[in-house]
C-alpha cells in the first residue's frame, strides 16, 4: 500500500467517513485520539451498582437459610422447579441420554468437537509455563524463609446461561485452575445450560464432573457460604450479568473473586503494510461482541485509514445478525486515528492500556521489531505481533487466555492465569542462634512502635550470655 | 513439661480459667474449637460500609474539581491550611531543618535507626526471591507465546497518621514495590506524619522522595484520578481507616488496590514442649494490637494449656497501656483449645486459615517435622516453625512481609509481595504458516459461538492451496 503521512489534524472531522459507516471518532492527531480514547475507561461498571440492595437481600437469605433459600430463589428468578436437581456430581450421566433438563450432547459436529479439543490442548500447554514452585532463602545462621505456592482447594466456575454462554470462556477459566492443581472444580450455571449440547460437550472434554444448576446472585452466595451437604468454595471466577458481578463484589473477602470485565476492546496499530480487509475483519471481530465494545485503528498511513473504512463498509453485511451490533459499536466507540510515526503509535497505546493490542506493522514480523514494541508498550492485556496473528486465534485456541483486563485496567492487572488459582504462604524458621541474633533489634523496633508484648516475645528468645558456649 | 492428654470435651467450660483472666473460649475438643474459631471470619469488614455515601461524594468532588477539591477536603477533614504544601518532591529537604509541619528527624536513637536499616535490608533480601521473569512457549511452527512480567509504573503507599502509623508497615509495602522495579513510588499520608521523626527517617532510609501530605478518602481519590500537574497512580496499597478502605473499594477498577486487612490473629500450635512464658508472650503480642485481634493456643497438652494461662496472668501487667487492649482482645477472641493429637492440630488450623500460624511443637524444629506441617497445613498467611521463631521477628525484620491475609482469606489470598507490584501481558506471535494452520479450527469454533467476524478474521489468514509452495 502506498502511504503518505498527512500532517496531524489535517484529516480530522467527519468528512472522511464514507456513507453508511459512522465512527465514534476520526482523529488526525495523537492528542485528539487520546482525548477520545480515554473515555473508554468510563465503560467500567461502577463499584456499587443499582442492584446492590436486591443482591444484598439474596445473599443474606442464602447465608441465613441455606439450601431451601437457594431452591426458592432459583424457582423465583430462574423459573426452575425446586425438584429439579441442583447438584450434579456426575456430568457423564447427563450426557448419555436425553436428561431431565431436556438436552443431550449428540448434536455436536465432529469438526466442532475437534476444535474444542485443540483449544483445550493448546491452552493447557501454554498455561503450563505459568506454574510456580515454592522458593526459599536460606541464611548462613541456619534460618530459612520461603514463599510457598499451593493450589486453591476449590474453585467455582461461573458460566452464564443462554446466549451469553461461550464454550471458549469455560475453557479459559477451567484450564488454568486445572493446571494450578485445584482439586475441586465445579461449574455454577443456570439450569438451561444443561440442555445445551455445546456446554455439555465442553465440560465433558475438560473433565469437569460437578455442576450446580443455579445462576445469578444465589449461585454466588451458594458458592461463598455452601449449604447443607455442599462445602463452600474458595474462589469464584467467570463472567456474569450485573447480579452475578454485584454478588461477587459484595462477597469478596468471604470468597475469592476474579477481576471485573468491561466490554471488549481492540487497538490495531498499522503502517499500511497489512491488508485492509484483514484489519477491517479484526475490528469487526471486536465490534460484533457488544454495542459497548470498542475497535480502534491507529496508523501512520492515511491511505490505510481510508482503505480500512472502505473494507469495513464492504464486510459489514457479511455479519448477518451481528451487523447491527457491530454498527452500533463502531458508531459509539469505534475510531480511526492517523498519527505521524511509530513513537506516536506507542504513545496512543500506552495512554489507553487496551485489552487487545494488535500490531500489524511490518516491523512486528521480525524479532528486532518485536523487541521495540515489548520494550516500549507498557501495558496491555495481550499483544498480538504481526498481521498474521489475528486476535480471533487468541480468543479460541492459540493458547494464552482470552480473559484479559479491560478499560485501562491492564495498567495494574493481568490476564486470568495459573497465578489466580494458587495462594502463597510465607514460611519462617529460625533456630535458637538465629532468633537470638535478631532479638535485640526486634525489641528496639517494637518498643519504638509502642508494642511491649512484641518486645517481650523477642526478648525472651535472647540466649543469655551465660548460655552461649 | 509433663503432659497428659485429656479426653475431648472433659475440660471444657470456664472452670479452668483462673481469676483475673477471661478468655473468649476454652475448648476441650476440636469441634468445639472450630465452632468458636469460625466466627473470626465475621470480623472482616462488610463490602459496603456505612460511610459509602460520604466517600462517594468525596470521590466525585475530587474527580470533577481536582486540586482545589483536594485542598478544601484536606482543610475540612484534616484541619490543614490550604497553603501548606500538598506535594513534597524532595523529602530530604524536610529533614534538614525544622520543617513547616513542625518536625525533624534528629530524635531517632542510633539503635532504632539500626533496627530500621536491618529490617529494610533483610526484607529486601527476602523479597528478591519473589522476582519473576517473562516466560515463553516456543512452537515448532515458528509461533511463540509469552507471559510478560513488567513492574507497575507508579504506586501510592498509603500511610496512616498518628498512632496508627507503624514504620514496619511502611517498610513492608515499600520494599516489594521497589524490588518489583516500580519507578514512581510516593507516600500518601496525613500532614501530621511529616512532623513524626520516625516516619521521616523510615521514608528516607527507604529512599522514598515523593510524599503527598493528604489522608483519608481524598488521598485515595487523588491517587486514582490525579490532578493538575499530578499524574494518577496505577495502584494504592497500605492500611487505612474506614474512609480509606471504602474509597479504595469504590475506586478499584480505576486504580489497583491491595486486599482488605481485618484485625490481626495468631494460632499457636503446641505439644507442651515450648516455654509457657514464650507462648503467652506470643499470644499477648497479638492481643495487644486491637480489642478485635485474636490470639489462640491449640495444644495436645492440657498441662501446657493451664501453664500458659498462668503465664498470661503473670505477663499481662508488663504491657502497661496495652494491658487493657490485650485483656479485651483475649476476652472476646482469645481461646485455649486442647485436642487429642497432631492430626487434630492440623484440622483446627485448616478450619480457620489463620493469618499467623506458629507451630511450637517439638517436631517443628526438625526438617521432617517441618515437612509434615507444610504438607498438611493448607492455608495460612505465614507459618512460623519452632518455638524460637517468634512471630514478632516476622513483624519487623525476619524478611517475609507482615502484610498477610486475615479472617480466613488465606484460603484464597497471599501475603503482600513482589507479585502485587507487577502486571502480566500475554504475547502472541504467529507467522503465515502458524496462522494458516489454526485458521480452519478457529473459524469452526467462532461459527459455533455465532461470531461471524471472528470466523472471517481467521478465514482470511488461511493460505490458499495455490499459494502453498
Amino acid at each position: 500500500m502506498n502511504c503518505e503521512i498527512k500532517s496531524a489534524g489535517s484529516d480530522s472531522g467527519t468528512n472522511l467517513i464514507p456513507n453508511g459507516l459512522t465512527l465514534g471518532a476520526f482523529c488526525g492527531s495523537k492528542l485528539e485520539a487520546i482525548r477520545f480514547l480515554r473515555q473508554l475507561e468510563n465503560r467500567m461498571p461502577d463499584a456499587v451498582s443499582e442492584v446492590s440492595k436486591d443482591v444484598s437481600q439474596i445473599v443474606a437469605r442464602v447465608a441465613a437459610e441455606g439450601l431451601p433459600a437457594v431452591l426458592e430463589l432459583r424457582r423465583k428468578f430462574e423459573n426452575i422447579e425446586a425438584d429439579q436437581p441442583l447438584e450434579i456430581l456426575d456430568l457423564a450421566q447427563l450426557m448419555t441420554q436425553k436428561n431431565s433438563f431436556g438436552g443431550g450432547s449428540s448434536e455436536i459436529s465432529a469438526e466442532v468437537e475437534n476444535a474444542l479439543k485443540l483449544s483445550i490442548e493448546r491452552v493447557r500447554r501454554y498455561h503450563d509455563i505459568q506454574k510456580d514452585d515454592t522458593r526459599y532463602l536460606k541464611q548462613h545462621d541456619g534460618s530459612w524463609f520461603g514463599s510457598r505456592v499451593r493450589p486453591l482447594d476449590s474453585v467455582a466456575l461461573y458460566v452464564p446461561g443462554g446466549a451469553a454462554f461461550y464454550p471458549s470462556s469455560l475453557i479459559m477459566s477451567a484450564v488454568p485452575a486445572q493446571v494450578a492443581g485445584v482439586s475441586r472444580i465445579a461449574v455454577f450455571t443456570p439450569a438451561r445450560s444443561l440442555s445445551n449440547p455445546v456446554f455439555l460437550k465442553t465440560a465433558a472434554l475438560l473433565g469437569i464432573k460437578q455442576v450446580y444448576a443455579v445462576g445469578g446472585a444465589q449461585a454466588v452466595a451458594l458458592a461463598a457460604y455452601g449449604a447443607e451437604g455442599i462445602a463452600r468454595f474458595d474462589k469464584i471466577v467467570g463472567p456474569g450479568n450485573i447480579y452475578v458481578a454485584t454478588a461477587k463484589k459484595l462477597l469478596s473477602g468471604r470468597i475469592g473473586i476474579d477481576g471485573f470485565a468491561g466490554p471488549s476492546e481492540v487497538l490495531v496499530l498499522g503502517d499500511g503494510s497489512s491488508d485492509p480487509d484483514w484489519v477491517a475483519a479484526d475490528l469487526l471481530a471486536q465490534a460484533e461482541h457488544d454495542p459497548e465494545a470498542s475497535a480502534v485503528l491507529c496508523t501512520t498511513c492515511a491511505v490505510e485509514a481510508k482503505a480500512v473504512m472502505q473494507s469495513l463498509i464492504k464486510l459489514l453485511p457479511l455479519l448477518g445478525e451481528r451487523e447491527a451490533i457491530a454498527k452500533q459499536s463502531l458508531a459509539r466507540w469505534g475510531a480511526i486515528v492517523v498519527v505521524s510515526n511509530r513513537v506516536e503509535l506507542v504513545e496512543v497505546a500506552n495512554a489507553i492500556a487496551t485489552e487487545h493490542l494488535h500490531i500489524q506493522t511490518k516491523c512486528a514480523l521480525s524479532s528486532e521489531g518485536q523487541n521495540y514494541w515489548t520494550e516500549n508498550i507498557k501495558s496491555a492485556g495481550a499483544i498480538f505481533f504481526g498481521k498474521y496473528c489475528a486476535e480471533a486465534f487468541g480468543d479460541y485456541l492459540a493458547g494464552p487466555s482470552h480473559v484479559l483486563p479491560t478499560a485501562g485496567t491492564a495498567r495494574f492487572s493481568s490476564p486470568l492465569g495459573v497465578y489466580d488459582f494458587v495462594k502463597r504462604t510465607s514460611l519462617l524458621y529460625m533456630d535458637n542462634l538465629g532468633a537470638s541474633d535478631l532479638s535485640r533489634a526486634t525489641q528496639v523496633f517494637a518498643e519504638a512502635e509502642g508494642l511491649p508484648a512484641h518486645a517481650l516475645a523477642a526478648k525472651l528468645r535472647k540466649i543469655a550470655e551465660s548460655e552461649v558456649t
